[in-house]
């Protein structure tokens, strides 16, 4: 198995990123277990830092993503995970979670939803 | 200013992508500091965990970091800046950091050097 350079939470930042589009879909963590997982089933599953949990990605809300790729970086303490994202990556309903970019002073908002996300979490 | 969630140390995880060909170059980190700099200068600034001080990326090797765009995840705790790489991202002398992926139960890696890692450190 892989050994990584966890930091004190027992963490790594995750990247998803489209594997055909290059699209960066979102940032969360991993612990040792959603690595294994993740690696092991082919779904890839994070450490949810708010619920002290495993989240397996799209359990409640089927925006599943399949692994393509797990990557490594030079310090061993970050990982880019290629993936197939099915539907969409934010809980917003957004294809991915960086929907806002800086103006000057302010933020503005690149996109809109792509679906309701009340129909993602029912 | 725009306002993000920064973690216990007062940083929030950065990923730099290539702006024109969507290549996640490397993860790294900001504080407060580095991201107002960041958008005051254009230029590129972390925060060095190591270090503990800014980091102006490319300031010893060259390899400098041209701001397109600063964007921000649904929970503000994350950004993703769009940037235009001079040279080399990593200090291994790669283009990026996520060089190596895993492969069975191995990391492989997946390109070699550009340049001479010895080359950007004088």
């Amino acid at each position: 198995m892989i050994d990584l350079h966890y930091d004190r939470d027992g963490l790594v930042p995750a990247i998803a990123q489209q594997h055909d589009t290059g699209e960066v879909l979102m940032l969360a963590w991993m612990n040792r277990e959603a690595v294994e997982e993740t690696l092991r089933s082919g779904r890839v599953c994070y450490f949810s830092r708010s619920r002290n949990a495993l989240w397996r990605k799209g359990e409640t809300s089927g925006q599943t993503q399949r692994l393509v790729e797990l990557r490594v970086d030079c310090d061993e303490d970050a990982v880019l995970l290629l993936v197939d994202q099915v539907g969409v990556a934010c809980h917003t309903g957004r294809r991915n979670c960086f929907f806002r970019a800086v103006r000057g002073d302010a933020l503005v908002e690149l996109r809109a939803p792509a679906v309701d996300p009340r129909s993602l979490y029912k």
